[in-house]
C-alpha cells in the first residue's frame, strides 16, 4: 500500500479542521513545544519504512516510556508483578487517587501513573544501575544508542509532581513500594524525561508486532505468550480514560505520551508513530487520535 | 488445525483442577442446572464447525443477549446513542450505582447492566414490537427460529431485580430513560431470558467475525466500519471489571453470561462459545475463561 | 427578651440583601408558592409564644416530617434500628446513592432521603394503619387535628421519585427494606405531604425542648435520655451537607425541609421555626439560615 | 455534685466489662504505653477541680491538639480561612484522600488530617517561629510552661508518615499549600507530638466553655461568637467518622486523639477530659467513649 500518500491525505484532511487541541504546559519545557508539529512514522515487521513531516525530530516521549520500563520489568520477574500491579483498565483518569484507595494500594495497571511508579520500584530493586540499565534497554530497541534522559525536563517534572509524590507516598502507606521514594521517583522522572522521534519509537516498539524478536537484530525480547499479553494490556490500558475510545475508533494496541506522541501496534504486521503535541481533554494528541482513526478506517488495518 | 482434538485435550486438563467456581443462585432456575456440564462451539467464517461436550444443550445466555440488543439498536439509531451511553471500561462491578452518580446516568458502556437498560429504552422507541423483533433479529442471524425467552426465567429476574430497577430509576432521574420503566425492564429481562446452544451462538455471532456479513445468508447486518467498532467495544467492556484479564489472557473480543457461556470473536476466522456454569468470583464462567486462555495460547490464535 | 422586636429586626436586615435562593420547582404543586411568605413562631417551653409574619400559615413541611417518623420509629422498637440506619452525618447530598453502595444499604442516618425510607419501612412492620398513625402522631403533638396530607403533593412526588425508587430498590437489593416496596413510598410519599404553620410546628417539636414531654398535655414522648439523642442527630444530620455549617452558624438542633421550613430546638428552653420558601444551593431556606444565625448570633442563645 | 464518685463508680462498672480497643501500634513510642492507664479531670469555670486516677501522667495528646493549632490560626487570621477547609463532617475515615480528590484539594474540616496540615500551612505563612509559637500558645491556655513536644515521636511519625505526606502533596497539587512541604509537615507531626496530662489539658480547653476567655489568667483568647463555632466544630468533626455516635451518646462537643485521650467541653459549665490509651476501630478511646457515655447519662449534663 502506498502509506505515505495515504499519511499526506489525511494531513490534509486533518488541516482543514480545527485543531481544537492544547499544548501541555504545566512544566515550561513542554510549553515551547510548536504546536504545529507533526510526524508520522510506520515501520513494517518486514522492515520497510514510511515517513511523513517531522518523524525524525526527536520530542519528550513521557508516558510512551512506561511501556519499556514494563516490559524490561515485565523480563526481569517471575511471580510476584500481578501482585502489586493489576492488569485491568482504570475507567478513571491517569493520576487518580480514589482507586487506589479502593484497591488497597495496588494500581489498576502499569500504564497509569501509579502502576508506573511500581513499576519503577521493582525495577529498583531488580536492577543495580536502573537508569543507565533502561537507557541501554531502550538503546537495544531502538539500536540508536544516542537516546537520553532530558534532565531538565526531569528536573521540572519532579518540582511539579505533586500528585506523583502523593501517589508514591501513598502506596507505601501500603506496603505496596519497597525502596526509598527519593529512588523510585529519580527513575520515574527521568524515564518519563526520555527523547525519541517517530521513526526511533516505531522501531523501538517492533519487536510487539513480531512475536518479541527484534526484526533487524534477531533479539528475544519477550516470549510469543508475553508480547501477546503486553500488546492486549496496552489495548484496554494505553489511554487512560480514553481506552475504550481508541480501541473502538482506531482499533489497535497503543500508548500515548503527554508531549503529544503516540505509539500503535498491529501485530504480525507494522507499528506506526504519530506525534503532534496539542492534547485533547483526556491528555491524549487531538490530532494524533483523530489521524490513526483515520488510517485504519481507510487501510482497514485494525485488528478488529 | 485439529480443533476437536484440541478441545478434549484441553477439557482433559481442565478435569485435573478443582472448579472453584459456583453456579449462579440468585434465582431458583439458574441455580438448577448441572454444575458439570460442559459445552464448546468453534465456527470458522468458512462454514467449517467443531463441536464437544454439550455444544448443542440450550442454556440461558443471560447478559451474552446484550450484544444481540447493542448490535440491533446500533443498526437502527444515527447520531445520538454515543450521548446516551459510553464506550469506555467501566473499572467496576456491572452493577455499580457509584459510577453512574458520577457520570451523571450515562453508563460507561452497553454491556454493563446499566447500559443495557439504556439499549432497551431506544429498542422500546424504535421499535413496535421490540419483543418480537429482538427475537426476529436473533432467528436471522442464528436461522434457528424456535430459540426463544424463558418467561419462568423473566419473570423470576424481575422479582428478583431491584438492582436493575434501582438503576433504571436512577437514569430515568437524570432524564436518560425515555419510555415508562415498566416496558424498558419488561424487554430487559425477556432479553435475559433467551435460550440457545454454544452451536447457535457461534453461529449467531459469527457475522462479526465477517465483516457484518451472515455467512451463509449474505444478509449484512452492519457495515466493515461498525463491526469492526462492535469487536472493539467487547474488547473492552465485555467483561466487566475482569475485561482486562480477558484481553490480558484469551485475547480475544467476547461476552460473557451468568449463565456460564462465553462466546469469542476471532475477526475474519471464527467465533467459538464455551458453556460451563460455575462462576469465578467476577461473574464470568470459572473454567470456560480458563479454557479459551489454554485454546489461544496453544493455538495462538489470539488477535495481538 | 423581646423576641418579636428582634424578628422584626432581624426581617428588615435581610430585607436589604439579595435573596439568592431559588424556590423548589420539581413539582408544580411547590413551585406555586409565594417566595416572598415570611413566618417565625418561637415557643417557650413555659409555654409563651412569639410570632411573626406568616407564622399561621400552612406549607409544605417536607423533610421536616421526617423527624416525626423518625421519633415515632424510635418510640415503637427497641433493639434493631441502628443495625439498619446509622447515626453518623453523611458528608453528602441527601440522596446519594454512592455512600449506600459503600455501606452495603444500611444509610447512614434516619434524615437522608434513604434512611427516612427506612423508617417508613419499619413503621409499615410495626404499625396496623401507618398513615393514620402518624397522622395521629403529629395530632397529639401539635393539638391541632387538622394537620393533614396534601394527596396531590404525595402523587407529584411519586411521580417524579425516580431517584427516591432507586434508592428504595437497591436498599431492598441488600435485604434493608423488609415490606413491599409500593406500601413503604406510599407512607413515605406522604409524610413528605403532611402541610403544618410555623407555629404548629414549633408546639409539635416542643417536646424535644422539655426532656421528651409534651408540655401542655403532659404526654411523655420519649425518655429523656432518648429525648438527647434526637436532638443530637438533628444536630449532626438534620441538614444534608449544610449539617456543619448550621451548627457553626447557628449552633441549635435542627431540621431543614425543601418547601423552606427550618425548625430548631434549644434543649429546656424553646422551639423556633422559620418558613421562607428561596432554597440554598444545598436545599435549605436561604434567608432561614440567614435568620437563625442572626437569631442566636444576637440573642446568644446557642448550646455552645 | 459528687463527681469523683461518679468518676470511681464509673470506672468500676468499666473494668467489669472486657476491653476490645488495642493501643496504637505504628510506631514504638505509643505501642509501649501502658494499656491499663485510667486518668480523668474535670475542670469548672469556676475553678473546681475534680481527678481520678491517672490525671497528671502526661500522654502523647496527638490529634487533641489540632484544636490548639485551628484556634491560633483562627484567631490569626481574618477572610480566608473557609476558602482553604471547610465546617462540615467527612463521613470517612481520617485519612481519606477520596473526599480530597472530590473537593479538588480543600479538607472538609481542619481536624481530620488533610484540614490540620492546612491550618499548619497557614500558621507557618502568618508566624515568625511557628513551633514556638505553638508551644508558647499551649502555654498561656495551660498555664504550665514545662508542655513540650516530643521529638522522639515527632521524628517517628515523619517516618511512618506516608499518608500524611501523600495528601500534603495532593494538596499542593491544588494550590492549597502555600509553604514549602517539609516546613508545614515539620510543624504538624511537631504538633501531633505534644504531651500533656488530663489536668492539664483540661485548663487549657476550658476557655471554651468560657466563652473564650481563659479562666484563671482572663486572657481573651476567642470572642463569644467564634468560640461558640470552635465548640460547634468539634461537635460534628472531633471523632472523625465517629462524631455522629459521640454527638448521640454523649452529647458533648470534644476532641479525641490516637493516643488514647478524648477532651469534652460542656459550655459555661466544665471541661472534662480522659485519657486511656486502647482504641476502637475508629481510632477512638475505647473505654474513653464509654467513659464520658455513662458520664452525661448519669449527670444528664449533656448539652441537648
Amino acid at each position: 500500500m502506498d502509506y505515505e500518500k495515504i499519511f499526506k491525505h489525511i494531513y490534509e484532511e486533518l488541516e482543514k479542521i480545527e485543531n481544537k487541541g492544547q499544548v501541555a504546559d504545566y512544566i515550561p519545557e513542554l510549553s515551547m513545544v510548536d504546536p504545529n508539529s507533526f510526524g508520522v512514522q510506520l515501520t513494517t515487521v518486514e522492515g520497510e519504512k514510511y515517513a511523513f513531516g517531522d518523524s525524525n525530530i526527536r520530542f519528550s516521549i513521557q508516558s510512551i516510556a512506561k511501556v519499556f520500563s514494563y516490559v524490561l520489568a515485565y523480563s526481569l520477574v517471575k511471580s510476584d508483578l500481578w501482585d502489586r500491579v493489576g492488569v485491568e483498565p482504570s475507567g478513571t483518569a491517569f493520576n487518580s487517587l480514589v482507586q487506589l484507595e479502593n484497591d488497597r494500594g495496588v494500581p489498576r495497571n502499569p500504564f497509569i501513573n501509579a502502576g508506573a511508579i511500581v513499576i519503577c520500584d521493582i525495577l529498583v530493586s531488580e536492577l543495580q544501575s536502573p537508569k543507565e540499565e533502561v537507557l541501554s534497554f531502550i538503546h537495544e530497541l531502538s539500536g540508536v544508542n544516542s537516546i537520553n534522559f532530558n534532565h531538565t525536563i526531569a528536573k521540572s517534572e519532579r518540582a511539579n509532581g505533586f500528585i506523583n509524590f502523593a501517589l508514591v507516598n501513598f502506596m507505601k502507606s501500603f506496603g505496596n513500594i519497597h525502596n526509598d521514594i527519593d529512588d523510585v521517583m529519580d527513575l520515574y522522572f527521568n524515564i518519563c524525561s526520555i527523547e525519541m522521534s517517530c521513526e526511533e519509537l516505531s522501531n523501538s516498539f517492533l519487536f510487539l508486532a513480531n512475536n518479541g524478536v527484534v526484526p533487524y537484530s534477531g533479539a528475544k525480547i519477550l516470549s510469543s505468550s508475553r508480547t501477546k499479553r503486553a500488546n492486549a494490556l496496552m489495548q484496554t490500558c494505553g489511554f487512560y480514560d480514553e481506552a475504550g475510545q481508541f480501541t473502538f475508533k482506531v482499533g489497535l494496541p497503543g500508548k500515548s505520551g503527554i508531549g503529544g506522541g503516540i505509539v500503535a501496534v498491529h501485530p504480525m504486521k507494522y507499528c506506526i508513530t504519530v506525534w503532534s503535541p496539542p492534547l485533547n481533554s483526556k491528555g491524549n494528541s487531538y490530532k494524533g487520535m483523530l489521524f490513526l482513526e483515520e488510517f485504519t478506517t481507510q487501510t482497514e488495518l485494525s485488528i478488529f
